[in-house]
């Protein structure tokens, strides 16, 4: 029965949230008519944000061997244990308007950014890696890094209300936790270090900012609301509310904002 | 009538360019009967240099959900402001032919380039952002990212002979502005510093060299003539003619040459 | 007849290699019924590990303009050199089994694996290069660099039991070479210095381990079992069995493991 009632109050903050969206793809539809038929395929047709997502993911990523109408399958089973899938989804996409001025609807990140896409694939990838699936969850982690430019291991555990900016060139090794309410600029690499098997990713506390480009390797500690300047390589454990800069990175400073990520102050 | 006057001007030049294109394309073709149907179907079979290219843009840029024949016709609509537009390829043409040494065709940059299809998809969203199509604009932006790795926001400005070897993962930000024959190498960020709207990208002068993984954050100036350093991280103004290297990165020459950006030396 | 009996001695290899895979793919088909359909047309339905990858890399690197149908064609024809082709291909799938934790199946690096890939087309385009036939090979680059995000220039020269992990980003120009048992993370550029033609890319050694986002320029030499710190940035010769760290890098070790590309340790 709780989970009933989560569904209907699921459905519900849904229903308010998509019908804000298809406003959105109405207008601009009107106002650019080479878009509309677009429009309609990708958002006016749909009843539900989840359904849209699948059908726009399955396409973004299908090839010639796997057709878009099976990935759309996976994307909706997993999808509909949809209690917790559509909260995220909707915190992922607040994260992409809150954070990026260059963003000025929600259907710009549910049909463009490559990093909410890569974000939301990878959140079926590790429902079906929790189920047993690796062979899925492989096919997926492939065809997004190679549509989308962006390899993260189906294993890896990422919180909520993430945002990931341009997203070309993200690497995410197995082992790699990301709390809540993180913010990564592109190229950023959260990488293993040596062949070993067993723990020896990167683990980032809450509300961290990771800055164009920056390398972090090995089995370390960002603490809640540290920021790891453009450039470096992290190869050490990162005080919270910290910041760190360099090849390798040092500490420059120990008192930083509360939650950079929401700052995106990244000089 | 000044205008048609600069139109068959601009005409007559295209017909000679273009003529000597598919006088390589036929080389090619006799030379290598497997590509005789690719090269026919995107260079022989055009009556122009502009039509080639916005029919093998819309190909590279087309998706299940935006075919590319309504892509070809963005193009051709945005291209036919033609005594600039065509201007301007004939030019990134050249910039590819004389600063890249591996590059020997002028059809190899139009058919293969990533950095020149990047760069003439974002002069067609640029003219489309000026006229108020915003939505048509970030639909492109965004195919752009997806499908060559190269993310340029609409509204950043970009001067003339512009060349981007390799390409893969370079940002262009919104506020950004990129002045006459400068050069970049692959995994270049002109990036802004934080989530404030308003001018907070790099302002580059003439005959810039960026090295590869070089990354500008903040409203600074790079002078004319300046040359950054490949993997340098800069926060800081540019001095004309200096050259800039490291993490941060600091000036290291203040007499470089006088344009860097066609010499190409970036050591 | 020598030649005879190679081809005798590889197809027996590749027999009993190629029926291991199959065996991997006929497991996964049964473990995830929505993959049979992609693994029969991938792997089960092929004679040979170079016809299934012959026909995979097609349907990687088609494009509107040109059909699978050719590119398969041409892969199978440069592959039909089979006693060294096929013989390198099993060499470069144990180098990725044995060196990246992450995969645990032939398959996995045969369907998914960008590096993998994007190594197979590049020695597919050396063989055409080598054959006076650059404008196919400039056309396999080019798709390589697109689709996977590899930009190898086809007359590099590259050795045998290779691995490139993750792979987006990776370029090579055309005066490269590489030696055997060589490993890459991503980001990793072999570049030159300069528009001058001529000998202007790195050279290196056996067994080098190259970490993520390392950019080497210039006509430099790194020693065998040499290593490069992640985020490196290269404008010198490296000595054997040396570790390289830092913008510019310096040496930090001049007494490293033998084969650091086998330990794949890249702190």
């Amino acid at each position: 029965r709780l989970r009933r009632a989560l569904e209907t109050r699921c459905a519900q903050a849904e229903d308010a949230f998509w019908s804000a969206m298809q406003e959105e793809a109405r207008l601009a539809a009107e106002s650019e008519p080479l878009l509309a038929s677009f429009l309609f395929a990708t958002v006016l047709n749909h009843a539900s944000l989840h359904q849209a997502l699948a059908f726009h993911l399955a396409n973004k990523l299908a090839s010639p061997a796997m057709p878009s109408t099976i990935l759309m399958r996976v994307f909706m089973d997993a999808m509909s244990d949809c209690d917790q899938f559509c909260d995220n989804v909707r915190k992922d996409l607040l994260a992409v308007m809150e954070r990026d001025p260059a963003c000025t609807r929600f259907i710009d990140a549910l049909l463009y950014f490559k990093g909410f896409h890569a974000l939301q694939a990878h959140r079926v990838a590790h429902t079906l890696w929790k189920q047993g699936r690796a062979p899925l969850a492989y096919h997926l982690q492939s065809q997004v890094s190679k549509e989308l430019q962006v390899d993260i291991h189906p294993a890896a555990r990422i919180g909520t209300g993430v945002f990931v900016d341009h997203a070309t060139g993200i690497v995410i090794g197995e082992t790699a936790v990301i709390g809540n309410n993180c913010s990564f600029l592109h190229h950023v690499t959260l990488g293993g270090t040596g062949k070993m098997h067993g723990d020896r990713h990167p683990k980032l506390g809450d509300g961290v900012l990771v800055g164009a480009g920056a390398t972090l390797l090995g089995n370390l500690t960002v603490g809640d609301g540290a920021q790891i300047g453009a450039c470096s390589l992290v190869l050490e454990d990162v005080p919270a509310h910290s910041t760190v800069v360099g090849v390798p990175a040092k500490v420059v400073s120990r008192q930083g904002v509360a939650v950079p990520a929401l700052d995106m102050k990244h000089e």
